[in-house]
């Protein structure tokens, strides 16, 4: 995959400013969206010069609407596992549009993945397929809740579980009764847990907690072994369920589960994001124990038995299994990581790379509270053409190979020398 | 359409019995997953010989994995408004595959179909995408719960809003909380609203209504002008937003809202289904007092911002403003529900059409509660090529043309025969 796309990279990469196409449809979409566009992809609060509109992708690489080409470090926030576009799945995709899409009822293919996914994922019994990650993991709290009878749930401060009334940040629109059930904990913090435990141990009907914290804004980290295996003694002891969030991290980290390594199983987990590389999908695995309780939670959705998506996931799972996708994906993580951080030491830029190779993310030691330092190398990168986010985790695909991390790093070098330049100017403000 | 349809229909109608490929799968499947197929499309409770599994779709046609043909009264449950795999919307999907689907970002069309939304629908003037009706219809609440500050809902008793908490059929797994603002009232029935808000004016955020009455089981029932113009009336007195749910119904009865013939507009509608033929799409149209408090409901999604089903449903919308799609649809669905009615009493069996001709239903007026005269009809319809559900209502498509709504009629007429023999032997049993 990483010779096909370096076969296609594009000859320039430094974008033509200004985004003509760009700032006419900012403008239109101010007035057809309630304020532009909106979510996690919503350019508005980036530096200037980020594009908001892309018209396409293919490997590791990116096309905004204006015909600028940019090296993708954001792999469309996670669901680009193999890269865009990848020929394979592509191809799977088309041939089940062919045979058949949205029908009266499933096609083989949906059992077929079921079977694949509890194959790979030790824990997993069964699954219930669906199309956001929301959807996956309000599912999964739902089951916990219907097996136990209990109401209460654990879910770390900071962390983001979706857009449901229970999770989505910030609470707007949602009622005091929706929210008051969840209770709070600090990431690898064990004791910060059984504190939230105490006193409620027999109301406790699940603990929901993603494989690594990966919060927006912070240096990830890496679950110790001590908190994820006490995560699970103590769910066994008061008879809660484990629900781990894997809807970023699944599939990147491992294709038996993120927290197969650390030998801690979950009951339930969530998924989404990269299964289908790219197409709508999303699903709840769950131990044998749970299948009960499953079974008794209704659940549907106008889309959800659609082959395209199902298809494309047999795809990328195949790629998965057959290729050392996830290997190379690794590897360029270590290679780019490293490379920044030479880079920043270089130009005397005291950085922080964090979280796992394949989702690595990089702040700036001495970075002002609204990360102002981020901001402008992250800019100075964009201008460059090299796509990444200055608040939010990056990704990496299996189309990133050697040529692309060297280029990604050519350019991020370029960064830090104009952020330290614009630093000792003092140029840059929050 | 109609023509190309009809060129494509199958020699012959007659399912082979038994479904080989379905029994194989049905075993798989029932350990895949936690019961085997979940959700509308579980097959389990329909009569025996209902298929399960679907392998392809042709406008009108359906093909199951035993490679039996059916001619399609269900159309999905709804997604497919212009027939299965329509050419125009096909190859507008499969166009926008090649240029980009799931990016960092939105494409143009993006944009394009917001505005290609609020020029349509005359109340709306802004739009948010989503994927799922269950998605719209939550964040619709929301919605009015964050303009007005209050939380209580009012939902007609039996209607269906999805599988979130707050609206999930049954309730399993979920809790006290977040389903203890929700009141019902009853469709039709104004007094009964005005009982349910009595004492409550100022706490109601919201009343969601469909624009027909559609539950399971039962005969549909068209809206009274005086009830929609009433639920209106009521929102504005006490400063609540009146929110369509357009789900299962939008565009099927309209190209500018289903109940914009009465002359009521709401302030909120939620969309998905038919709006893309297929593709997965959902989406919330609000008038602009609701602006402020819908840029202020984060929500997103990874796979909100996907090009093709974007691009689908342009090319949906185009063919809905530009051929006679939606009275192809009306006038099949009057043809229909004639010839039963017809075919019916010249059997001597008493039944009820009832619904808009598009998404037609039929019950027997002297049958079980059980419905076991439905369930005995429609396997007899089923085994005959006719698919058709005996407790959810129909849809049509604009696939469905006079010849293939007389070859419906007089698989109908068959099975009316053998339901009426079977009922005078005493064969039919709950």
């Amino acid at each position: 995959m990483s010779g096909s796309a370096a076969s296609r990279r594009p000859d320039r990469l430094t974008p033509r400013f200004p985004l003509r196409a760009h700032r006419e449809l900012e403008e239109r979409a101010r007035r057809a969206f309630p304020d532009g566009i909106y979510g996690h992809v919503n350019a508005r609060d980036l530096p200037p010069g980020y594009p908001q509109y892309f018209a396409r992708g293919d490997g590791a690489w990116l096309w905004d609407v204006d015909g600028n080409p940019y090296l993708d470090l954001m792999c469309s926030w996670g669901p680009i596992l193999l890269g865009h576009h990848e020929p394979h799945v592509a191809a799977a995709a088309r041939a089940q549009a062919e045979r058949g899409d949205c029908l009266n009822g499933p096609g083989p293919e949906f059992v077929e993945l079921a079977e694949r996914f509890t194959s790979m994922i030790p824990y997993a019994s069964w699954t219930v397929f669906c199309k956001n990650g929301t959807d996956a993991t309000t599912l999964a709290v739902r089951i916990a809740r219907a097996a136990s009878g209990r109401e209460r749930v654990l879910a770390a401060r900071g962390a983001y579980h979706g857009v449901a009334p229970w999770c989505v940040p910030g609470g707007v629109g949602t009622t005091v009764g929706e929210r008051e059930t969840i209770e709070g904990f600090d990431f690898n913090d064990l004791e910060s847990v059984e504190r939230a435990v105490t006193g409620l141990e027999s109301d406790i009907a699940a603990i929901v907690v993603c494989p690594i914290r990966h919060d927006l804004r912070h240096d990830l980290q890496l679950p110790d072994s001590g908190f994820a295996r006490g995560l699970r003694e103590l769910c066994d002891q008061i008879g809660a369920a484990l629900i781990l969030d894997e809807v970023r991290c699944g599939l990147r980290l491992g294709a038996s589960g993120s927290w197969d390594h650390l030998g801690v199983e979950p009951d339930l987990s969530a998924w989404s994001k990269a299964i289908a590389n790219g197409y709508p999908l999303a699903c709840v695995l769950g131990s044998d124990a749970f299948r009960d309780a499953a079974a008794r939670t209704y659940t549907t959705g106008s889309f959800w038995f659609a082959g395209v998506p199902v298809a494309a996931a047999l795809a990328t799972l195949e790629v998965v299994a057959d290729t050392d996708a996830l290997a190379i994906m690794q590897r360029s993580g270590e290679r780019l990581k490293d490379g920044l951080a030479a880079m920043a030491e270089r130009e005397g830029l005291s950085v922080m790379l964090s979280g796992p190779p394949q989702m690595p993310f990089m702040t700036f030691d001495e970075d002002t509270p609204e990360m102002a330092l981020s901001m402008h190398w992250a800019s100075e990168c964009v201008r460059r053409g090299l796509y990444l986010h200055p608040t939010h985790n990056w990704f990496l695909s299996a189309a990133h190979g050697d040529a692309e991390i060297d280029q990604a790093i050519a350019v991020a070098a370029e960064a830090f020398a104009a952020t330290a330049q614009a630093r000792a100017a003092g140029t840059i403000k929050d």
